[in-house]
C-alpha cells in the first residue's frame, strides 16, 4: 500500500521524498532503535495509548532518550492523520533510532534520536479472518529481550520468509519446545474451553492486542492461562489463533500441513473476533462466518 | 576519525554527501543486512580475502544476493583506497542490506541489495596494546546465530555501552556461565601455557583475526584449545586477551575490577602480538613492552 505523502520527521512534518538518512545512522548500522505499528480504523487510531506507552517502555529498556512526552508524541501522531486527511482503515509505522553519528558501538553524546512516522492504507483481510490461515513451526533463535520492540528483526524476517516459502501466513516459534510467539504476532491455543499462551516475560513481545485479548477473555468468562504450552500441544488443540495490530484476532486452521480440528475457525476464536470488532468500533464490513 | 570523501555505493563511487537512504530501507527497519570491518596498515588491507570470504558466508546464511563475485568486491574495495589516495593505517566499513523496499518482513522481489563502503584513518592504539585493557563480564543475551556478521547489533551496543559506563574497554559475554566472546571481539585465556577459547560454533563470530591467532599458536607450538572455558576460569587465568580487526591482539589486564595476575600483559599474549605484527607486515611503530 502506498505511503501517505506527508510524514513525521522528528517533531515536524515533511514530504516523504525529503526524508533521507545518512549511511552513518544507528538504525541502519546497528538496528539501534525501536518502533511501533498502530492500527487505524475509519480514520481513528486503535489502542494508541497502549502503543505510545510501549514505545516509552522500549525506549527505557534500550536507553534511548525520546526527548518528548507521551502527550507530544500522541499529538504528533494525530496530526499525521489530519495532515494526510486520512479517513479509512490503515496503519502508522513509527520508528525511533538512537540517531545519526559516527559508527561506534558506544552511545553517541549530544546526538538527538531520529524519529519518523508514516501512514498507509490497510484494508482488513476479511478473507483470512473468516477462513483462517496456515502456519509453520520454527525454532525461536531470537535474543533474550523480545519484549523490547527493537529494530533487530533479522530472525523475524527469516522466519516469516520461511513461512512464505511454505505458502504460509506466519511462523510459530518455539524455544526448547515451549511455544513463544510468531514472527510478528502473539499465539494462543484453546483446549477444553480455556485459552493458553506464553507468559508476558522477556521472551515475547507484550502485544497491545494480546492485552485486549486477555481483557476480552475476562469479559467473556473464558480462562486466560499464561503458563504457556508446548509445540506438540498445537496438534491436539481445539482452536489456535494469533493476534497483532495488523492481523487482529486471526484463526490458525493449518499448522505444518496438519489441519487444526476440522480446519475452520473455532467458537472461542470467533467470540474474540467479535469482541475485537466491538472494542475497535468496527460497525461496517465485519467478519461473517458462514459455517 | 573522519571518513575519506569518496565512498563506494553499489558498484560505483560517489562523494559521501551524496549517499543517503530512504526510510524504507531494510537495514534501517529490520537490521536486515550484513557487514565487515577490514583493517588497513600502511595503505594495504590486512586479511582482505578472509573478510570477503566471510561476507559471502554471511550473505548465504541470510539469503542476501550480493549480485557480485568475490573478485568484483575485492576490486571495488581496492579501488576505494586508491580513489581516496589512502596510505596510512585505517579501516574500511562495508555493509550490504537486502535493499530499499516497502516495509514487509518477507523478502522483497526484484530489489537489489544495497552495498556501501567507506574508509577511515585508524591509528594503532599502542598504549592499550602495551598496557592492556580493563573489561567487565555480562550475560550473553544475543540470538543463536552470532556467526553471521549481521546488522542486528543492539545487544552488542548495550553491552559495549555498559562496559564504557564502567570505565572499561569491552564486555566479556557468557552464556550459562560459558564464556562466548566480547561485544565486538573474540576472547581467550591462557592457563599453564595453553590457549583456551570458545569453539567456532553458531554462538560466536568466527573472527578473521581469531583464525590467525590459531595459526600463530600452531606456528609457536602453543596448544589452541577450542573446548571453551567458564566465567570463573577468567579469574584464575595466567593471561587473558581479546582479538578483533580493530583491537588486534589486545591484552586484558583487569576483569570486573580484579587484576589478571600481576596486571601486565603475559608472555604468550606478547608472542601473539609480535606474530600479528609480523603477519600484518608492520615494521614501524611497533608494540614495545618495557617490563
Amino acid at each position: 500500500m502506498a505511503i501517505y505523502p506527508i510524514v513525521l520527521a522528528q517533531k515536524t512534518f515533511t514530504h516523504q521524498d525529503n526524508l533521507k538518512y545518512p549511511f552513518e545512522e544507528r538504525g541502519l548500522q546497528f538496528g539501534d532503535g525501536i518502533y511501533e505499528v498502530i492500527r487505524i480504523y475509519d480514520g481513528s487510531y486503535y489502542l494508541l495509548k497502549e502503543h505510545v506507552d510501549r514505545l516509552f517502555r522500549s525506549a527505557d529498556a534500550v536507553k534511548i532518550n525520546l526527548a518528548a512526552t507521551k502527550e507530544e508524541i500522541t499529538d504528533l501522531l494525530l496530526q499525521l492523520l489530519e495532515k494526510n486527511k486520512m479517513t479509512g482503515d490503515g496503519k502508522v509505522y513509527l520508528q525511533v533510532s538512537r540517531g545519526s553519528a559516527p559508527r561506534d558501538h558506544v552511545f553517541p553524546q549530544g546526538i538527538p534520536a531520529n524519529m519518523y512516522a508514516y501512514a498507509q492504507d490497510l484494508p482488513r483481510n476479511l478473507e483470512n479472518l473468516q477462513k483462517g490461515v496456515s502456519v509453520i513451526t520454527q525454532p525461536d533463535v531470537r535474543w533474550e529481550n523480545c519484549y523490547i520492540k527493537s529494530l533487530n528483526l533479522l530472525p523475524n524476517v527469516l522466519a516469516k520468509q520461511e513461512a512464505k516459502e511454505h505458502g504460509c501466513y506466519e511462523a510459530i516459534l518455539h524455544r526448547d519446545d515451549l511455544v513463544t510467539e510468531c514472527s510478528s504476532s502473539n499465539i494462543y491455543m484453546v483446549k477444553d474451553g480455556d485459552i493458553y499462551t506464553h507468559p508476558a516475560t522477556n521472551r515475547i513481545l507484550h502485544g497491545c492486542v494480546r492485552m485486549r485479548v486477555e481483557q476480552f477473555a475476562n469479559d467473556l468468562s473464558i480462562s486466560f492461562n499464561e503458563n504457556g504450552f508446548k509445540q506438540e500441544d498445537l496438534f491436539t488443540a481445539d482452536e489456535v489463533f494469533l493476534s497483532s495490530s495488523t492481523s487482529e484476532v486471526m484463526p490458525v486452521t493449518m499448522i505444518d500441513n496438519k489441519q487444526v480440528q476440522d480446519g475452520t475457525p473455532g467458537p472461542i476464536t470467533r467470540k474474540l473476533q467479535a469482541a475485537y470488532e466491538n472494542d475497535a468500533n468496527i460497525t461496517e464490513g465485519k467478519i461473517t462466518h458462514t459455517i
